[in-house]
């Protein structure tokens, strides 16, 4: 039983045999959650793992099928965060995940520095918008736009929370790596892995992935391209695997 | 007639109707030259560019058949120069290709500063080696470590030869790839195009292609990949297409 609030669903994650609470109007997870959650490195039998800016808990819930560490979430929205507890109570994953509201940037302080094996974020990707736009609709705002967590802020904290050779992992627009990869190296993150996402063959990027060790050398490696659609605008069978667990 | 020295041979640069004066023993050209040749945006009408560490030449002459402009290329071996103003002669091209025997750091004071359109650098790509290696062969040892120029200096000096708005690209590793966007930054060359090259599907990139505008806005794009060899490493069409000409 799951208590849906105004036009939340309780959507499938059919690859991990979980299920998720979304709505339309608040918030519904993204491909590139689901492809960070893949992308990252995590300890497979133990390890404690933070995801920031967790929105509706996509990733803890899909990292849980990934490791049998303890996750936890961070969300500042409440609406969301009551989202995120009610799927993971759903999926009985109590135990293993936590889900913390509050604002990314008092958790060293209250969670402790270098605690953390792992630390993802798939932070808001667009800069502050004006006031109307944020009027329109204040859930989805704060989720897609800097109003209330910066790339630096999220990079800043990420590089707070995760112990010495831990991992941090962000998807993010092509369009900032030359930010990202200069806040890392600032906050002693050293990316060593970057993966481009396109969304056909022939076009552009339009995601990156990035996984950088804290107090790690240098030795960056660019991983083979992930294509979405094919020529047909069907998913490619990798991004098929992701979503739906099958080629 | 060419006057071939030593091991040299005349070989042919297919797509373009050029021939090109190599060396196994000193210097032959890369696939890297011939994709930042490429790669890079040049002014079709006129224009005033530059390759810096040159080589046999090879950017200059393919520079040659994509732009009406004048090239000059920099190299500091005297063995290599003089092989790269042999092909020059031979292909006719001493009107507009212009060689120059020196060092690239002494350029901005020879040439002045702000004077080119763009600038297209293949530098050596590897840390200082060894005594024992320099020593068994100097010209191979000059061209591919960083014993004469940096890649710090490399990209210093393109900064200052490049106008405001001019275009400045190089190929490099992919392990380098911050040590470039980082340099480059500091001399207000903004990175605008990066395409990577990947021996084959399902392999990590090992060459990077780089272009960046002066005084640029901030603004990347990920250009689509490029692949080496097919399953049965023959050359992709696209290789096939740049490095013979035809599909």
């Amino acid at each position: 039983m799951v208590n849906l609030k105004e036009d939340e669903r309780l959507d499938y994650l059919l690859a991990e045999d979980l299920r998720i609470i979304q709505s339309p109007s608040v918030f519904a997870f993204s491909l590139d959650a689901v492809l960070l959650s893949k992308f990252v490195y995590v300890p497979i039998q133990k390890g404690n793992l933070i995801d920031l800016c967790s929105g509706n808990g996509v990733i803890p819930l899909f990292l849980s099928k990934r490791t049998k560490g303890t996750i936890t979430g961070v969300e500042i929205q409440e609406r969301l965060y009551d989202m995120a507890v009610r799927s993971i109570e759903y999926n009985k994953l109590e135990h293993r995940i936590h889900m913390i509201h509050g604002d990314i940037k008092d958790m060293p302080k209250q969670l402790g520095y270098g605690k953390f094996d792992v630390v993802t974020c798939n932070p808001p990707y667009f800069p502050t918008p004006s006031n109307e736009e944020i009027n329109l609709n204040e859930h989805l705002a704060i989720a897609r736009h800097e109003i209330l967590c910066t790339l630096e802020d999220a990079i800043r904290v990420s590089g707070q929370l995760v112990r010495q050779g831990g991992k941090v992992a962000f998807v993010h627009r092509p369009g900032r790596l030359l930010d990202i990869v200069t806040l890392m190296r600032s906050c002693q993150l050293e990316p060593k892995r970057i993966q481009f996402v396109y969304p056909k063959q022939g076009k552009e990027a339009n995601t990156l992935l990035v996984e950088a060790i804290k107090q790690g050398n240098p030795d960056l490696k660019i991983l083979p391209p992930l294509y979405v659609y094919n020529e047909y605008n069907e998913y490619t069978p990798e991004i098929r695997e992701i979503l739906y667990g099958k080629k």
